[in-house]
């Protein structure tokens, strides 16, 4: 399967993907586990030729998807950008899951499913319904994320980052979502969580993600 | 804080809920890992005396809540069914997370965030629209996540369970919210499915999840 058999393997990581939500949070983790990855540009909306053969690698036509090179004779193929996170994690699980302590660890999990599914999924299944042309609805379940967002004001009042005094996971699914809707939060309400967005927006891994996709 | 208190610690873990999908997930995934639990039924919309306490475990106010207390002098409290289905998950590793096998495990994550993030949350995000009287809108996200359900049929065309030949918490969290639509799936279509719910819900694990929260 020429997808695969044309890689150099120097970079063993390949992330599919474009400028989304889920792709950026993909690339961080990424980022943030030192993976070396290299970014092949896809477009669901608009997939051209290379429909078929991406389409074997994720069915689901959706981004991101991972391919894992490292063992040269037996690529990885890895979808649903949340798994990836959780992958990248378990490659640097002291930097990025508190392994080894297993309460912190489980705090890092509820953290990062509190902004997965109260936050992350309800903000494109409005988004969806946008497109569907229902803007009322839409806004319903906006609303609704958003909300959820500001009560993860008292994650940020009660230590450093998302999930303790060290940065996880939980601040990779925070910081791309609050990222992409920085301009609708009542920042004047929420002074801990402006703090941590200040510092976590500045990571270098954040950077690079942000512009992974570009050009 | 007479909650944790009043416990006599023979059971190391309390669940509180309701019967709803989220808080059957969490304790069928306590089942499933042979974890001693107790049940303290708690409703979110009519929480009556109880609500402060229970805010002080969970201030979001929702369902289900884990309590920890196999320290006895530190006990563990965590939110989020997805959360728990995880902790559950890392106490008995190798049978629910297919651990030691890093690729087996990252599969299991795949299939069991595709369950969490692409049926159950859209599906809940749909029955909430339909509390607030929008029947419309609830219905195209309903039926987004029929067809994510309809679209697993390959994960059970390809291996005996949702994430390979053994079981894990990729099934709980599709057996769950299969089993709470169940009436509405197209099974003639979906054999591999049909083979596979037929199985799972025979779970004693399972079995017992659905009646946990009853009486």
């Amino acid at each position: 399967m020429s997808v695969l058999e044309e890689f150099d393997h120097s970079s063993p990581f390949v992330l599919y993907g474009m400028k989304t939500g889920n792709c950026i949070r993909a690339a961080m983790a990424l980022e943030e586990a030192e993976l070396p990855y290299v970014v092949r540009h896809y477009d669901p909306r608009a997939p051209g030729e290379g429909e078929v053969e991406y389409r074997r690698l994720n069915p689901t036509g959706k981004v991101p998807t991972l391919i894992d090179l490292s063992q040269r004779d037996d690529p990885f193929v890895l979808t649903q950008s949340n798994a990836i996170v959780l992958y990248a994690g378990s490659k640097a699980p002291e930097k990025l899951l508190h392994a080894g302590d297993a309460r912190a660890q489980a705090r890092v999990l509820e953290r990062f499913t509190y902004f997965v599914t109260d936050v992350i999924v309800p903000n494109h299944a409005g988004f969806f319904l946008k497109l569907q042309g229902d803007a009322v609805a839409a806004k319903v379940l906006s609303d609704r994320s958003m909300a959820a967002i500001e009560d993860a004001e008292r994650f940020a009042s009660a230590s450093t980052f998302i999930a303790g005094d060290a940065f996880s996971i939980a601040d990779i699914a925070a910081v791309t979502i609050v990222s992409a809707v920085a301009d609708e939060l009542p920042w004047d309400r929420l002074p801990a969580l402006s703090r941590w967005f200040s510092q976590v927006r500045t990571r270098p891994a954040f950077v690079r993600s942000t512009s992974a996709f570009d050009g």
